[in-house]
């Protein structure tokens, strides 16, 4: 460096900089260059599966919010990030859109901090993502839970009933007329919002048409984490998009079934019951004050990529779907789920379902990676799971299909003779099945309890004081404040048995417990 | 692109999804692209101005947390990510660094959050940025507040003093012998963090070393936001950084001064007074779950770069300022400010001050940019300031000497010849000196409230609704639950009158109140 610049002490030194990239990368950069020159494929997040997008160098266009460029926390009448979000709202057809360059995890945050008021009332799906329990402990909320159904075979959760969201509203939510209107809700005890996820990470949809009228009845806004639709507008072949079925604060991420960097989402707001000014602020709080430009590019990329060619990319994309789901009906051991539940199940992911073969899911995705170089998404006791987007090539789906099948013909082989015991047969609904422990105190409450790490053996009727959840998919076995179950201990143990990545637990099979 | 698809149907459709690239950018990218390609010169963020850093198509590496990638918020022991924020941590010799991808704003936001109990106290500097206060907000903390000292010409914000907080914690931390130690802080009315902000956007630093020492003796962690100073580690033409001085907590922001991609900064933490437990769980609660490989790569090739060539490249830095502040002292009009104030001052800000020449800090910025094209950070009513970084060229630094010089003689015959009347006239101090309404409620408190809008001039003595801030640098003037004084209307009023970008007043010259 210094020599080259004794060397031009008049010149522009620009082009030394620039030879200067050549030792500029780290080990990261390299490492990722190389899986993206590998050829390996994959069924993961995000959908632009490294094929449908091209920016130059990001360091020619990372900029800050200089005259002319708008600023997302703030933006102006006319300015460029307006546009490009009233684009995106148009699209999704919602009445206001929010680019977030802080993942679904800010807008989840935002929706339920700018619903509830601190102390309030939640009522939440079990499932939901971590960030939706970590709001309701931001905001030292109480949270009752909405329990999915199971489905048995794979286990997996199932969708929320309306019926079950009519209960819990109907209990908590009756109030005189005149008490009606926007701030009711706010009256102690009563639910200041629904939370539900649709799809789950495993593609099942609940009724939120359904669900939505019967929080609209209770003057309750309706906030869905649709994280993994962001494409469901977009086609037929998908359920019905949540915005349309009329939810009040829809979150999707653009990045996981669509064609935007990673860490990219939408959040959208109707209606009149979600709290907008609150919601607006709680983004300005939770999202950094120096928002990127390659990313916030990004998500209006995939707009204009929607909006000019997004019927024809996604009409292939049901093809290709189409025709993968028909090769694979013949599959014996393993099986490919879920067409079976559509409209309430997204086709295009891509469950692969193993009991019948007498493995699990990362047994699956083991193969498929070390023997095809195919990476899936993520991987549970009973199936593993890969998504698919617009980027996806027929090639793709055919290198797919073909291993699919020749792994099926081997393990049909070993499942007639005597197959290998999996850790699913020890105990069927274990990776879905959702234990009700009793909350002592709400998270909030427990996050600011003095802790005691024990082993896990010695834990039970203790009270949890961390969250405790497999990552994929991040859904919490445990709260804390919750009381820890020997039902818990045993499926947490079983986890770790299976080598699934259980997180929250402290150095050496040991849980962080209320110090008592 | 159905066209394309019939042309072939059994080939790998990778090609044609390469040819639509053409048509993939959006109409953000493509104004990016613009400025990029254009001859405009930024003294402002990011410190790789565009010309230090390269990577490839961004999507080409652009992933999600798949096997041998690592997970930013549960990394392996020897994992990718581990190794990574190892490095950084012995670039800066700290014990414990992670990488942010949402800003310093999570930094900041993690780093007040888990050195606090909900609703404990605070002391902090009254000059932190937004994000301090939302945390605050967040904890409903009781926030007490240093004032810095104001430098009269130009008027902006000097040091925190070591004598306001040693006063301030005297006054709130006594305490008995027994009762020291890790939890003592956390009794009823004693501060649990002590909060600056060092150095602040104009450059100015306050005595780290001195504060840290007194925070120790009464056992309260220190959290320093050095956003700004990230650089001071690297060349003794710096000031000391806020790790070696002994802060407990320290945020560096490496995309504003350093060539890494906006949106990315460090946290550091040492010694036994911050809660590393709590601080890394508000990590996981105000990070995206879908962290940027983009963004953490961009880290770690900064951290490469600062390695393995930051010695050569920051000598050469400090020449170039030496050189261009040497140029600089003939100005008649304008004024380089800060030199005299070293080692208290990061001589790397361009603080050009204006009211020597009879202009705001705003005209000059807009005479810079049309006339010269180049661009500065921010401008304020006296002063305008550019950020300069090792990206940073001879040429750059000359085309903003000649500019300034042109300058400097139009304006000195011009205030020769009765100078025009500035704002600045209007009032000195009024863009530094920082009021001290009464807080009636805190900003948590306040937001739970009822609001209502109400014409500026009809707001003395009612309680703020909202935070009200020059954006930059985003110091609230007004503070949820603060008074609304004469004074600070008038300052809002003067700030409208000259143009500045005042935040957080609702539609036409009304502001947020609480309803009494």
């Amino acid at each position: 460096m210094t020599e080259s610049k004794r060397e031009n002490k008049n010149g522009n030194k620009r082009e030394n900089k620039t030879e200067d990239r050549a030792g500029f990368g780290g080990p990261l950069y390299r490492k990722l260059r190389e899986y993206g020159e590998s050829d390996y494929y994959g069924f993961h997040m995000p959908g632009h599966k490294r094929q449908l997008g091209y920016f130059e160098n990001p360091y020619k266009f990372d900029i800050t919010e200089i005259d002319g460029f708008d600023d997302l926390h703030h933006s102006e009448r006319d300015g460029v990030l307006t546009r490009a979000q009233e684009r995106a709202a148009g699209l999704y057809g919602a009445e206001e859109t929010h680019f977030l360059i802080n993942g679904s995890t800010a807008g989840i945050l935002s929706a339920i901090s700018g619903c509830t008021r601190r102390g309030g009332r939640i009522l939440m799906a079990r499932n939901c993502h971590r960030s939706a329990y970590h709001a309701a402990e931001l905001g030292g909320l109480k949270a009752d839970y909405l329990y999915p159904q199971q489905i048995a075979s794979p286990g997996i959760n199932g969708p929320v009933l309306p019926e079950d969201v009519e209960r819990a509203l109907a209990e908590k939510a009756a109030f005189s007329e005149q008490e009606k209107g926007r701030y009711a809700r706010e009256a102690a005890g009563r639910f200041q919002a629904v939370v539900i996820t649709s799809p789950t990470y495993d593609g099942i949809c609940s009724d939120v048409r359904a669900i939505a009228k019967i929080c609209h009845r209770h003057e309750v806004p309706l906030i869905v984490d649709q994280a993994h639709g962001a494409h469901f507008p977009f086609s037929d072949y998908f359920p019905e998009d949540a915005v349309s079925a009329g939810a009040d604060v829809v979150i999707h991420s653009v990045h996981k079934t669509l064609p935007s960097l990673t860490q990219t989402a939408l959040l959208h707001i109707q209606g009149r019951l979600a709290d907008r000014e609150r919601i607006r602020h709680f983004l300005s709080v939770y999202q950094s004050s120096s928002p990127s430009y390659i990313l916030m590019a990004s998500i209006d990329a995939c707009m204009e990529l929607l909006e000019t060619k997004g019927e024809a990319l996604f009409r292939e994309h049901a093809q290709l779907l189409e025709i993968f789901r028909e090769g694979c009906r013949d599959l014996e051991a393993l099986r490919l789920y879920g067409a079976e539940r559509a409209p309430y199940f997204d086709r295009s992911k891509l469950l692969i379902a193993t009991e019948r073969a007498g493995i699990t899911g990362g047994r699956l995705s083991g193969l498929l990676l070390e023997r095809y170089h195919l990476q899936l998404e993520m991987s549970a006791p009973d199936y593993a799971v890969g998504i698919s987007s617009i980027a996806d090539t027929e090639s793709g789906f055919a290198r797919l299909n073909r291993a699919l099948h020749e792994l099926d013909r081997e393990l049909a082989e070993g499942s007639r003779q005597g197959r290998e015991k999996t850790w699913a047969d020890a105990g069927r609904f274990s990776s879905g099945g959702l234990p009700r422990p009793r909350a002592a105190l709400t998270a909030g409450e427990a996050l600011e309890r003095e802790k005691e790490s024990r082993p896990l053996s010695e834990c039970a009727g203790r009270l949890a004081g961390a969250y405790v959840y497999l990552y994929p998919p991040g859904i919490p076995l445990l709260v804390p404040g919750e009381e820890i179950t020997e039902q818990a201990i045993g499926r947490i143990e079983k986890w770790l048995a299976a080598g699934f990545p259980v997180q929250g637990l402290a150095e050496g099979k040991r849980l962080l417990t209320v110090r008592s």
